[in-house]
């Protein structure tokens, strides 16, 4: 069976000058609800990961108001909710346990961002023997400040990101591919 | 208490065409073992962590040469030798249970490749609760085809590694700034 993971699709991310300059994929938040919609009129699996941050500076420290999901995402009252503070959402939780419990082998993850929360859970998901498939324009990254002190742009950070999943953790396809693969 | 872990410093990864095209820090294997010698002589904790791939293609299956440890970084019989066969040091192992028994909550960690099994493994040691210094010159990366089907080179899948990995995840320091604060 699979399960729809929605990661950290929340109000605090869009707090571009806490995260960096820059972001990826504007669209990303609106693939997520398309993809989520095809999930809902199927009745398959949804988990919406909640990132709770330790960090009171955080947007998305339980505190704030940017703790709360995205308007275009928000759960339903039957949809499990599974908060973490890390930014693997199998450590801390018992995201682990459900999934197998239910028999659910295969994952279709979207969120937030591409480099932190998403790569670790892809990368914790794959090597604890789920079927990953990542969809590209359905998560977004921010910029970062290198090593060397040179800026690496928000869509180099993304499509790294991205190539070092695919294959080795993940399948990554897109959110056209995907509906049109679910819905046929 | 500070462990040194080695990850995946095996022969195997030499073998450029199964991995890539080219490869960043060619001096990364040269910079563990100077790391190692420091470890060695303060007689701190040291673990090396090899990989066992389940694909008989792979040069890091245990069938093949390639699974040994690199001449540089060979174990002495008395340092622990922790296998694995995902790319977190910490899936299907018992290298958490190890660490934290020992009461070592600082970590060392170098290898190979900054993009798979390294990023994996920082990012999970930092998610279970480890502080992390990664090393950016005693780590490599090899180069990935994109999504889009363009070639990321070697330095931007190290870099953008790195920049995701610093300050999120781990300290990220090269080894003359770390031999300089271990032996001061």
């Amino acid at each position: 069976m699979t399960a729809l993971l929605l990661i950290d699709i929340q109000q605090g991310l869009q707090e571009m000058e806490f995260y960096g300059t820059e972001r990826s994929n504007p669209n990303a938040e609106a693939n997520c609800q398309k993809i989520l919609n095809v999930f809902r009129e199927k009745k398959w699996p949804i988990f919406h990961v909640q990132h709770c941050s330790t960090n009171p500076a955080s947007p998305l420290h339980p505190s704030k108001a940017g703790n709360d999901f995205h308007p275009l995402v928000k759960p339903l009252e039957n949809e499990p909710i599974i908060q973490k503070n890390v930014n693997s959402a199998f450590i801390g939780t018992d995201l682990e346990t459900r999934l197998k419990s239910r028999d659910i082998s295969n994952l279709v993850i979207v969120g937030l961002t591409t480099e932190h929360c998403i790569s670790t859970s892809v990368r914790m998901a794959a090597n604890l023997g789920f079927k990953v498939t990542l969809i590209s324009d359905a998560t977004a990254a921010f910029d970062k400040i290198g090593v060397d002190g040179k800026r690496l742009g928000a869509d180099i950070i993304h499509n790294a990101a991205l190539a070092n999943l695919k294959d080795e953790f993940a399948q990554v396809t897109n959110t056209t591919t995907l509906l049109k693969e679910l819905i046929d």
